[in-house]
């Protein structure tokens, strides 16, 4: 008999029975991108480290400028062309400006900058200032943007391109970060043969497999392959305990005959306890959950449907635990395009295609009578029909989570 | 003098003057998550390949259990035992039954599935079956799930994990993938350092090298790193001629000095026209187009926040033109938490941080004097300012284009 629990039951069986695993490791900055900060990120210098002009002009001492104007501009003395890349070595004297690029450092005694556009080079070593300068106007002070100790990036953030440009700008090119869980990825069955070869009779190629693998991926975990394990106990053994060593979680995607169920849940019962076996959702009742220390097995259906949905639906949320971070699905609302019946007693999941249209998203249930491979392929989304709710009406708007992202305008 | 036009201008100048690169290569299966379909897939098998049973239990023909019931089973001869993986050798004889797992091939003769639980076994070699069976109940027949030539999916689909799985059930392990571009990534200015040295006196790291090229990884286009190039125009037209034998762009991003936008304007135009320089958009205006064949030439702001702007608003839509793909960010509606003034005749972009709260998702503009890194570092979202408008008033639902996923619940 199944223990069967609710998948929001399951989800909570796993917050209080495992912990974030909280591996760390070092990355270069080129390879940050996308994963997940272990520590914070605190600034250790000034960025920038002096005080810069933001135009193409003239630094000068402000009060030099003052009542000047188009009619009457003052005449400085051009004291010096400062470079980019170098530290003025002079100080600014009085009456005097030095040409200045944006970004160029400012010399002492200069506490403003005037435009290009305002300023005019007489040729005999003067330069006419057409407008008067406020103290601090076109400039940048060293720390502006980041001081020692300010806080740039909190512990658990996933690193974006905007980040990694942070990260360059203090100097940080070898980044902290959450090791990447490592999952073993096991597909049992004797009628199952690698996708690249031709079935014989009465033989199907592993779905299960390469599927979960890139569902892994796609979540930035990575997917360790165990591949093909035949469908006997003491195979399935020694491939669940090398893997164990090995990985972080090992997910077994279980053929699905009445022997290999045993099997597998007999060897997740030999490791640890058994946390669950069944879950009230449809497809993906004959889940497995079991521990070995802070180590999730989970024994999954075979069906490449059902694999597909508790993956998303129970592995992933699972193995971000332990990677402590959040698994949240993005969803939109969309209305359904036709009536959807559901099952008694299960949450049921239905994949379906999105349509942009005039008025909102429409949402095409994809239906197929053996819910095979044709009702994932090509699939945008997902969404359920509660278990104690009979089912959908044409029209409905519905809440759907989605599988592909830049879509939908969403 | 800046030749100045609307970021929509440029992106209809990109349409009419960039074709799609359609550069394509193929891919093993492991390697396909992400990548962009060169060619409609079509099925060129049966899947199942055999007429299948969909549960444990027993392969009956039909008629032979009709009428019977609890009370009176119908008692059938249990002829084999098939195994997973095996194609039956026999035909299922009248008044026989042969025990089959789920997934099992039906042997000839057979039309049905009787459930495990409506069955039991009498130990004579009988078996009682409880239950009438319906002809076609509880199978999946040959090619329910694929036919020869039915469409999979289609060219230009981006590959989601759920792809994957139905590519491995084909046994469709060498994919056709769009070629992925590659982007030659140069920064220029004598100020810059590497982001692992430590700037000297006027120097500064380097930031839009690596900002540009995670921005391009992300958006699944290879970045070529150049490095950074002196700020003189013979070297910079050497790392340009170089960048433009090798990959299907260059972008430059220039220093901020004068004579740096001299340099990238005269090299840009001397390898072909030039298409627009300057956009009306703040950041972002000293942006400029070149095209040398069907490659764009791209010279970038020095200023990084200008540069993630124009990158992510302008280069990335260009990319995906060239790569043919559809560029749309994600967006959100979001409350404004203060109010927001404009510049007048340029779109203003500014960069958010996004909150969920309970009654939506609130909007917190990240304002510096600079528009520096602290701008970027932790940004979640941003939205425009249209030339046209004066501002944005606190509590405003505005549209914010996001920069993370899998957040707020979108």
């Amino acid at each position: 008999m199944l223990n069967v629990i609710t998948l929001e039951e399951a989800l909570q069986l796993v917050r209080e029975t495992f912990v974030p695993a909280g591996a760390k490791e070092r990355v270069p900055l080129g390879e940050a991108l996308g994963r997940t900060l272990a520590e914070d990120v605190t600034a250790a210098e000034y960025v920038p480290d002096f005080d810069r002009s933001n135009v193409d002009g003239y630094a000068v001492r402000a009060r030099d400028t003052f009542g000047c104007s188009d009619a009457i501009p003052a005449v400085l003395r051009l004291q010096a062309r400062i470079r980019m890349g170098e530290r003025p070595d002079f100080a600014l004297e009085e009456g005097c400006c030095a040409a200045i690029p944006t970004g160029g450092a400012l010399p002492r005694g200069a506490d403003s900058a005037v435009m290009l556009e305002y300023a005019e080079e007489f040729g005999d070593g003067t330069v006419g200032i057409a407008r008067s300068a406020a103290p601090g106007e076109n400039l940048t002070f060293r720390g502006d943007d980041v001081s020692p100790g300010k806080l740039l990036l909190p512990r658990g953030r996933i690193l974006h391109p905007q980040d990694v440009g942070a990260l360059a700008a203090l100097g940080i090119t070898n980044v902290p970060v959450t090791a990447p869980l490592r999952a073993a990825v096991i597909s049992t069955g004797d009628e199952l043969v690698a996708p690249d070869k031709k079935p014989g009779p009465g033989q199907v190629r592993d779905v299960n497999g390469p599927l979960i693998e890139a569902q892994l991926a796609d979540a930035g975990i990575r997917a360790v392959r165990f591949g093909i394990v035949p469908d006997r106990e003491d195979a399935l053994r020694k491939a669940v305990e090398n893997a164990i060593q090995d990985c972080d979680a090992v997910i077994l995607s279980g053929g699905s005959s009445v022997g290999e169920k045993d099997a597998s849940l007999r060897v997740i019962g030999s490791l640890g306890p058994v946390l669950f076996h069944g879950l009230a959702m449809k497809p993906g009742k004959p889940t497995i959950l079991g521990r070995c220390g802070n180590k999730p097995l989970i024994g999954l259906p075979g069906h490449p449907v059902a694999a597909f949905f508790v993956t998303r639906l129970f592995v992933l949320p699972l193995l971000s635990r332990l990677s402590g971070t959040e698994f949240e699905p993005r969803q939109c609302t969309a209305r359904l395009t036709e009536n959807v019946s559901a099952n008694h007693g299960r949450a049921y999941f239905c994949a379906c295609r999105l349509r942009k249209e005039e008025d909102g998203i429409a949402a095409e249930p994809i239906r197929t009578k053996s819910g095979l491979i044709t009702a994932l392929a090509g699939a945008d989304g997902y969404f359920c029909v509660d278990r104690d709710c009979e089912g959908l009406m044409q029209g409905a708007q519905i809440r759907v989570f989605c599988l592909r992202e830049n879509d939908y305008g969403l």
